[in-house]
């Protein structure tokens, strides 16, 4: 069985690169006591300053309070980092081969109740675990950069591993302040770095084809779409704008559009069982409130988001 | 030749809808006197109440010192909206009929040295003017719902529209308060939305896959790209996480990804044309910063979106 969560006090953090260390700086800032591993001694100073620009920040959300940065331990010995660790979280380079070998020492060197989860965003646990002996507490826990920063952490197993581990691991990474969000599926790039790479992959095709500047996408986005998305998301975005008939408006209403050339990405048919889902979705997102409360919600924390860019850059 | 931006006192907003009374409300919280064209007079109530909503807002983000709510005329008579006019900002339903029609009526009835722009998401200048006499100056000038809170305004004329009208528009929405972004092609969805769409088209894919629900595309985003990208857009957003190298080191070492089902949208071809183009784009946003005080400024401003969504909510 794997450790009550609430009894995790001390977890490894694998690489030293910015995702491992930003890992490190949450988990500490979160009362937790860390081990990092590095690949090499030299990589420590930097990995020291990433930790000291992220406390700065973690500091302005508000540390646990036995958060400290003597609770860090930084080594390039494997066995001490691994050594009484209650939770390993795994941020070395996108490299399969590396991964491999790595998880096929760790499938030993970890006892097989602690969960092990990795920052892969574009690998997935199944290739990950293939030579690791103890599969079953292998997941994906994969972060959005800057990782103590951005709450969004997504959880999906491998073939070989153990619905019991995923579950652990989205109880964990919510009691240890992360947003989770279990994947239904195994998919490449999981959800949120496939819509960003919808995104920038548009954004590509129209500075190659001279349409627009790198400039004016950051323009465009800034003002425009992302603060409504960071306050939203976008399926709401949608339901809110359309008034009393929500996203069934939604669809009804702009359907027809999805078959225009308004991004070189094709849409799906809107079939009634997708209709049906997306109609469904934003009613239980909505918990029973009236549009027009919604739209006021949406406004005051739009006005919020833009004065806090403002005034942050000042 | 075009009025004086400084010189415009009077404003036209045409069309009963939310675009309509949103750019209505912006004007209004800048000093302006707008005259609001509505197609039915039952329209007015529910436009005054959009007005209602949106000045919450708007004092909220700061009221122009001669902005005051008298300054609004509401009428269903087109000839007592458009007389004095001196800019039309034109919101009727997205029909090219029906604005075919209006611009052929407002082509002899607005004075030729008046702008008009339309805020048109679907359709193109090069069709909306067709019937008008005066097409010189009409222009695409497409915002972002809710108007009357994000800044972007996109601008790009039809084939018959000045340069100079273009100019003007543009000129004009920066001395109203607006971001505007003159595109340089007359590209269906202009950049914003296809940005936009390509996301929402891969979100529908996903839910119609059952890959993911609304709700976890919703969280997915709130919680991870999104908040960076109303930070920082999407080229700086890469460019900045990739340190000293840059989008070069990002399109070098991500390049291959492209080509990687992370999204159905496939990329484009990395040629050295578009490679130099985003890594001299993002030097210019760059202004010769250093990346460590370019994350620090990312940080302190994710912090502080964060921060102001949470608090905007209790």
């Amino acid at each position: 069985m794997y450790l009550d969560i609430r009894k995790v006090e001390t977890i490894s953090s694998l690489g030293g690169g910015p995702i491992g260390a930003g890992w490190a700086a949450h988990f500490l800032s979160k009362g937790y006591k860390v081990k990092s591993y590095i690949h090499d001694k030299n990589e420590k100073s930097i990995y020291e300053s990433i930790i000291k620009t992220a406390w700065t920040s973690l500091k302005e959300i508000g540390l646990d309070k036995s958060a400290s940065l003597n609770n860090l331990l930084i080594s390039a010995d494997l066995n001490e980092v691994i050594e009484g660790t209650q939770f390993v979280q795994e941020s070395i380079p996108e490299n399969l081969t590396l991964k491999c070998e790595l998880y096929k020492t760790l499938g030993h060197l970890v006892p097989e109740e602690v969960v092990i989860a990795s920052s892969t965003s574009g690998l997935t646990m199944t290739e990950i675990q293939k030579l690791c002996s103890t599969p079953e507490r292998t997941v994906i826990g994969h972060p959005f950069n800057p990782p103590y920063l951005l709450p969004l952490v997504e959880i999906v197993g491998g073939n070989k591993t153990s619905e019991l581990a995923v579950k652990w691991a989205y109880n964990f990474y919510k009691h240890a302040g992360k947003e989770p969000l279990a994947l239904k599926k195994e998919i490449p790039g999981f959800v949120a770095t496939r819509l960003q790479e919808a995104l920038w992959r548009e954004a590509l095709h129209m500075v190659a084809a001279g349409e627009a500047t790198p400039e004016q996408i950051d323009t465009a986005l800034i003002n425009g779409p992302a603060p409504r998305m960071a306050v939203q998301g976008q399926c709401m975005a949608f339901h809110v704008a359309c008034g009393e008939g929500g996203m069934a408006t939604n669809l009804d209403q702009f359907g027809p559009a999805l078959a225009l050339p308004w991004t070189r990405l094709q849409a799906p048919e809107l079939t009634t069982i997708l209709r049906n889902r997306m109609v469904d979705g934003c009613k239980t997102m909505s918990e029973g409130k009236h549009f027009e409360d919604m739209a006021r919600q949406r406004d005051k924390s739009i006005v919020a988001v833009l004065n806090a860019i403002r005034d942050s850059k000042t």
